[in-house]
């Protein structure tokens, strides 16, 4: 092991290999990244495959790293080859006729969204980090975000992947077609599996034609029935426009509108629920016209309750802004963040229970509730006044404990890596877990990639 | 091998295996589907799994049949077990509050569309032979058809699985969650591997709302230089509503608008391109307006030569009637067909130099070409005068070398099967193929799922 680091140097040159305690002092390996044996900044895909084939050699642990904004410790690389993918972060070709664009993992997401727009072209994906986290990043978690109602989730949104194979194989595999069946299609497995399976480094994206209206509305609803009838009403009202349909329980539009928060509230506090909707359609005047047609009629028959409607880009921007500031639960601090799914018919008594467990341990318990209602997505942000390791564990014993009973999912969109590695048992079967174990061992005999993340390494 | 058959006879009963010469004689084994050991006609997952666990044992070759409707050779069962999934077609549940419906994999996928239907709901996968291909036959192929360009293909619009791996296992993998990153997405493995890495029992589809509004309409096109701008434009001022934009060369629509076929030319024959287009919104006044005025601005900028906009329910099904009359292309006969994609871009050059070549081999050649222009899925149908086995590997040089040259795959949504195996590599790199052996010696080490489809056997 110990001449790894030197042979590294020699072959990728001395800026490429960050020392492990340098890493952590510069504060390169910050936060819960752990503290890694050393960082490895490789330029090229030749230089990926490089470090992989040297560490397979070796089993020495490699940990993916690309803007390192995820929230379940997927990350974590004590004792491991920290390999960061930030310096591949060049957008190397767009394509509008074919409405493709071929990406160096590290690129920077909301970068990748400025270059399609750029071109009159549109990629959807959109999520809080937006500004840090990567195009590998995304891949490797398989990110949903906002607008996975209309456009899917990033699996959705890649057409092909080079990837680095655990012995340093570089698998080019960059299809740019959206029909392709000739054989399996094996990007899949390197999506969402967050690292352990292969080291993305370069992805052709599919892009839209950039949506030429975008109207957006906040709702006010009293009664959690109404949200899958007004879900299902917007969905048919606006021909399949509806590209997001975020409902926020009140604790969290009251903490979001009120100071020190800098948004106001466009419709007064005091309703159960709040919706954000957004509708991205082909004619702005025509559209605003059905928009309000549709909302007018959910609000003549009492299934909303009041509705403020965004009159220019600036307003739309600001709604997005409150539903953005997740950064105000800071103010219940110690808190936990949790990230979940289940059926939309069962979330109303999820939460009820989930409340009344937690109100029975801790009286003066916070909880704030939001999430991507139409993909059954919720975010859950519970504080206890207690951010110890035990507060957290009894704390996840109740929401995961509720959660399995409703069939619900430990994770709709952050991943497993190691902090939900002990739940994953309650949303997958032991035999899904060891087709997955079989899948792992195909492709990295080793285990040298991530290892212990998802599950536990063999 | 000899005493397999009375043990299945024991274990399934009698009427559930059917000798092989019998499946032949009776039409069962009919057509390309060669001569099997046996069909097997399970009842249930559980007898799925005790032919499996049987066969394993004795490395006997499977074979999964679905609707037999498959275009590749894919479920051709020489001296294999054929195992029909036929009898397996019950739609156990439709939950329409979270737009789901969980089936049999032998359900038909007509019968699919039409329970949705009748629950206010849609599925959206539209091809062909609706009428008898199964649910299980369109996950094993990724199956595709019309309406890709809106809703993706099979693989998008199915949420979980029940597959009965090679050595009997059943995993259960029913997710109902449009969100759900706990672990690897295990499903696509088995989705486009056409019953290689397991046999698909029961699948959990994801439905959308009925759309309000269907608005169709002919258009002709001078030049092919106006077909991605055409469909561009379309998509941008349809606000996403576009759900099909399916381009038939003159020649093909000639033949199904002049008898014997049935139809009639709803715009005038003499034109280069004939494109059929459909959006599918949420209200039909509103849209129908919009449809027209989007469609006489490209008619104004000169972009579309003719238009006949359907007026009807009626006539937008005789619209599609003329899109499915591809039986027509028997007045060629012999024929051969062929099922690509490639970069829109390139498809006009390559259609010349495919017609070039086979010109001057057969200077009477026939071709009929129409596809999913949107998803660059081209369908190519060429009439030599000459049915051998020969002229079709000739024809396939021809078109599968020029499509290799342009970066094109072999097969768009047909799949490989037996047919297209020897052109893999044309659409995929030894690296792919590589990988592709690895899953299936993971999934299957003793090799008895579809033997020697794809690739051939180890």
């Amino acid at each position: 092991m110990s001449d790894l680091l030197p042979e590294l140097v020699k072959l990728l040159g001395a800026s490429a290999v960050i020392d492990g305690e340098e890493a952590v002092r510069t504060g390169l390996a910050r936060g819960r990244l752990g503290a890694p044996l050393a960082v490895i900044r490789p330029a090229s895909t030749a230089e990926v495959a490089t470090v992989l084939r040297l560490c397979h050699e070796r089993g020495q642990a490699v940990v993916p790293w690309g803007g390192c904004t995820g929230l379940v410790d997927g990350a974590r690389a004590d004792g491991a080859i920290a390999l960061s993918l930030q310096r591949m972060n060049r957008i190397e070709e767009i394509d509008a006729e074919g409405a493709t664009m071929t990406v160096e993992a590290g690129c920077i997401l909301q970068s990748v969204c400025e270059a399609a727009e750029g071109k009159g072209l549109f990629f959807p994906l959109d999520l809080g980090a937006r500004g840090s986290a990567t195009i590998g990043g995304n891949i490797s978690t398989n990110a949903g975000g906002n607008r996975v109602l209309r456009y899917g989730m990033m699996r959705d949104l890649v057409l092909g992947l080079e990837v680095v194979l655990a012995d340093g194989t570089i698998l080019s595999s960059l299809n740019h077609l959206i029909k392709n069946n000739a054989g399996y299609d094996l990007k899949h497995a390197f999506i969402g599996s967050e690292g352990t399976l292969g080291v993305v480094t370069r992805a052709v994206l599919r892009l839209r034609p950039k949506p030429v209206s975008q109207n957006m509305a906040l709702l006010a609803v009293d009664d959690f029935a109404h949200l899958p009838r007004i879900l299902r009403n917007l969905e048919r009202g606006f021909g399949g426009t509806l590209s997001a349909f975020e409902v926020m329980w009140s604790d969290f539009y009251k903490l979001v509108t009120t100071p020190p928060a800098k948004g106001r509230p466009p419709v007064p506090h005091g309703h159960a629920y709040y919706v954000l909707i957004e509708a991205l359609g082909g004619d702005q005047d025509e559209d605003a016209t059905r928009f309000e047609r549709v909302l007018s009629a959910e609000l003549e028959n009492g299934e909303i309750a009041d509705a403020a409607i965004a009159k220019s880009k600036d307003e739309c921007a600001r709604l997005w802004a409150l539903r953005d500031d997740v950064m105000q639960v800071g103010q219940n601090a110690p808190i936990f963040t949790f990230d979940v799914s289940l059926a939309i018919g069962k979330m109303q008594d999820y939460i009820a229970e989930v409340q009344g467990a937690l109100r029975a341990r801790w009286p003066k318990m916070t909880m704030m509730v939001f999430g991507h209602l139409g993909d059954g997505n919720l975010h859950l942000i519970p504080g206890v006044g207690d951010g110890s390791a035990k507060a957290h564990r009894e704390v996840e014993d109740i929401i995961y404990g509720s959660l399995r009973r409703q069939g619900g999912s430990v994770s709709a969109e952050h991943g497993i890596g190691l902090e939900k590695r002990d739940f994953l048992s309650f949303s997958r079967s032991p035999g899904e877990i060891a087709l997955m174990r079989t899948l792992k061992k195909a492709y990295d005999p080793r285990g040298i990639l991530n290892p212990g993340k998802i599950f536990e390494a063999a």
